[in-house]
């Protein structure tokens, strides 16, 4: 594979156009690397970071009792080593191979004057990570949020169980703290916790006014409230 | 609230060290709105990014029929309109206020000029936001993989009840398919499903040699297979 595709596959460099991507591709170099082998150590002054094209790689320490501590393992596309650039300029741990494979390693050098060059080459590259960044904590929000309306029908049912007057089919409730309390008690935000509750309404099982709630049908609550994984 | 304090909540800016979030709010002014003003309309020379810091933004095109199409909502601590940069540097949709709020505002050339001067600056902005990138997809991947090893289970049950030979309590079987293939019927990728193969291994309920599996204990497969929402 072309390093410019490398690139192209990666975490860091992969919203690049074409022109800036081979400007990268022109300051980096392939580094095959066999098992067992390091990249650099704990304390080795930071010449520069690295992208992981393929194998796999471990970051890790030796504690005060010589036993290894691994950080956390390198997966394919994604860059490593680059908080090196800041702090004392020291790698904070060593990098050693699981398994063979190879990176590509950019220089301190070579980057910072990439930057210098090109300042369109750094805007492209922000704005591409700030559109990636908002794309994924949008996708953790969808992910997180699956949740929050089961853990929700759980709460007002045992709410329902403990104190509340059914008439004519409905069951009315209060709620017994207020909704940030009532948020964090069921790890979440606020705007979450109104999502949830929009759901819930939207879905015809409940309505809501201030703090009291009515559950037009306990059995389809129940339900809604099973939909969580044990 | 001060510039430096709404950047330093904001989703692009939140990595950096105070001397260059003072840089940023330098170039920075704050431009409250009322509830239905627009920012910008569709069409109109990109002057520069936003970042929202309270209240509501809806980004929307009129389309050819005349309706409205909100494309998104933007949340407080997004920037938005970054992409308005590339291309032929227009906005390509309008921003309105569903509720009064606050903006900051970043002009084109302010900002360019912050990368010009000072590719230190760009440096830390794009190693902060590279890695909370990874720490985002690496998020992401976690919530994503909490569902697999359950529909692994659930695949494994069905297979087993299509065709599989008991012996001394154990069930053995022959997967009907690649793992490649079993991780796209599962809608996942390779790696994640080895990792709930091992998960499921971990907890003793099956033993896999290479494409033949023996479930140790029907039962808590099933309800492995359970444990996944509806």
């Amino acid at each position: 594979m072309e390093i410019a595709e490398i690139l192209k596959k990666s975490l860091l460099f992969s919203g690049l156009e074409n022109e800036h991507l081979s400007e990268v591709a022109a300051i980096a170099t392939r580094r095959p690397f066999a098992r067992g082998e390091s990249l650099f150590s704990e304390g080795e002054p930071a010449a520069g970071f690295y992208l992981l094209a393929q194998g796999s790689m471990k970051l890790c320490k030796v504690s005060p009792d010589g036993k290894e501590k691994v950080l956390h393992f390198v997966h394919p596309g994604e860059t490593f080593a680059e908080a090196a650039f800041f702090g004392d300029g020291k790698y904070p741990a060593e990098a050693r191979a699981t398994e063979k494979g190879e990176a590509v390693f950019f220089p301190r050098e070579g980057f910072m004057g990439l930057l210098e060059r090109n300042p369109r080459f750094s805007l492209n590259l922000i704005v591409s990570l700030s559109l990636m960044l908002r794309r994924f904590a949008r996708q953790i929000e969808e992910l997180t949020f699956a949740e929050v309306p089961a853990r929700l029908a759980a709460h007002l049912v045992e709410l329902a169980e403990r104190k509340s007057t059914a008439f004519q089919g409905k069951t009315y409730l209060d709620l017994d703290m207020k909704k940030g309390e009532l948020a964090s008690r069921l790890g979440t935000v606020s705007e979450t916790l109104s999502r949830a509750f929009r759901k819930l309404k939207e879905e015809g099982l409940i309505e809501v006014e201030g703090s009291r709630v009515v559950i037009f049908d306990m059995e389809k609550l129940r339900n809604a409230a099973g939909r969580r994984p044990a």
